[in-house]
């Protein structure tokens, strides 16, 4: 079968750079044709700042991947479909839930492909976690997801501004695995959402849902991160570390490996799939799990926030 | 066919006085053989203060109508699904989206019907209006839902309380009527919300779609009420005054009465329908809209507020 072929990245920052680009070169399935943005560039691959322009000029360029942050993500991927290329969106699909659906229609009216991805998913020991927690029977859950937002995106206003989702921009990848491995649908009971008093989205969120599972997410974290979700079951005891990457059971490393770098290849390679299947693939269940929190979340003001 | 039968209503308030018992003695399908709720009775008909006695004790209610606010709502409808008889939710059908999809797939697995009802997409004019916007061009358009909180929700304070959607609980009455009579799915690009100070939920919002709609809510309207939503469009003006109930076309008159005694009947005899079927009708679109401007709004606290 044919390789899907040239593929452009839309929005050159820093996860362009460091998953995307290194994910695309290593890819038997794309070629990087094209780059669109104001500032950045990759050298060696033809660069526009206009998203329109790089669709009329490249013909060939087949699909196209956003990097972009939400709010401005919805105009550029309604302008590739328009263009009847495929869509890769990064992770959350959009600004709102509504937009998204908008966005599968488009897609289905033009007979492309359009993929949604959850870049948490891919991680290594996800799949590894969800077997394992098949048939066993869950007492408690425990989220934690404690980064510093200083450090994995200075200077980010955009992302306390409203429509940015704060906190849950990187919760928002606890949600998608924890929607990928629980057998059960997850409920949201209550939220608790801090909000820097200078700022509009929350800072840090604690989440309750039923089955007695519970997420404590903090963009204040200085010192070691945490990307961790464990579970009690009725056979053991299971944790999944790094963000889905490093699996334990009973406290004993079962699998995975310390690195995230085999996200993005699979998301690519996945791409490839659903390119050449004529498929799409776009879950909303962890934007509908924040939609919520925002909807049932009780706001508490704290410390204004500066980056 | 046989008629649906025995109906039970849960929660005895004024909503379920002014509407429900009426629209349910009036039905050809459906007889009230049962009450629950903790003070509210109906004379004649037999009341139960637990729902989980009521389904036991009263084999042969098949349906069950739950007119509860929505924070309470979820384990009702789960104990009347887990019985397996059909269920009736007044909206918004939970208070979150997950609860709504879990209790859809509950009725699935179960085999019963679920229908989360729009009240006001029965309103007189409805119809008409929607067969009026086909084929036209729309080119603005502009809701006001402007009521008292205090004449409508007297001390109900659940109403501004995280979760109890605030001006959204009658403003989704707007954005079902929206969702229904618009060809095109609605886009949220901003909010406003305007919450007191005293309170979580905005009392106030102003809300800007995709295609110049725009939708201005208000809980604190003294004096006159209105509920209007009016379309510019290329041929000519249509106006849908009273909640849906009353249709004028370029400034005259053209359809339904000032009255919004037909929509309750209309959701019963749809009920019927759906039972005898064996059919269900969850539509989320309102509800996401409304998770979609808790997820985009931007927040601006005003006056504390006290019924």
């Amino acid at each position: 079968m044919a390789a899907p072929g040239q593929i452009a990245l839309v929005g050159i920052g820093k996860i362009a750079r460091d998953q995307h680009v290194p994910a695309i070169a290593a890819s038997p399935d794309w070629t990087l044709a094209a780059t669109v943005s104001r500032n950045g560039r990759i050298e060696g691959v033809e660069g526009f700042t206009d998203l329109d322009e790089m669709l009329a000029a490249r013909p060939k360029i087949g699909t196209v991947s956003l990097c972009l942050p939400p709010v401005p993500r919805f105009a550029a991927a309604q302008a590739v479909l328009r263009a009847g290329r495929h869509l890769m969106l990064e992770k959350p699909p959009g600004a709102t839930l509504a937009e998204v659906r908008i966005l599968e229609e488009m897609a289905r009216a033009q007979g492309v492909s359009i993929f949604a991805t959850w870049h948490s998913r891919e991680a290594e020991a996800v799949a590894a976690a969800k077997r394992w927690l098949s048939g066993r029977e869950i007492r408690e859950g425990r989220i934690t997801w404690r980064e510093d937002i200083r450090k994995w995106h200075p200077g980010q206003d955009w992302i306390l501004e409203a429509g940015g989702m704060g906190v849950f921009d990187p919760g928002i990848n606890a949600l998608s695995i924890l929607t990928e491995i629980l057998p059960q649908k997850l409920r949201l009971i209550s939220a608790d959402l801090d909000v820097p008093e200078n700022r509009q989205a929350p800072i840090a969120a604690r989440l309750e849902f039923g089955g007695r599972i519970s997420a404590d997410l903090d963009f204040r974290q200085e010192g070691p991160q945490t990307w961790d979700v464990e579970f009690q079951t009725d056979a053991g005891h299971l944790a999944l570390r790094m963000g889905g990457n490093v699996l334990e059971i009973d406290g004993t490393p079962a699998g995975g490996e310390n690195s995230i770098m085999g996200e993005y290849p699979a998301l690519y390679a996945r791409m490839a799939e659903l390119v050449r299947d004529g498929a799409s693939d776009v879950d909303l269940a962890p934007m509908m799990l924040v939609a919520d929190a925002f909807l049932l979340g009780r706001r508490n003001v704290v410390e204004a926030f500066a980056f």
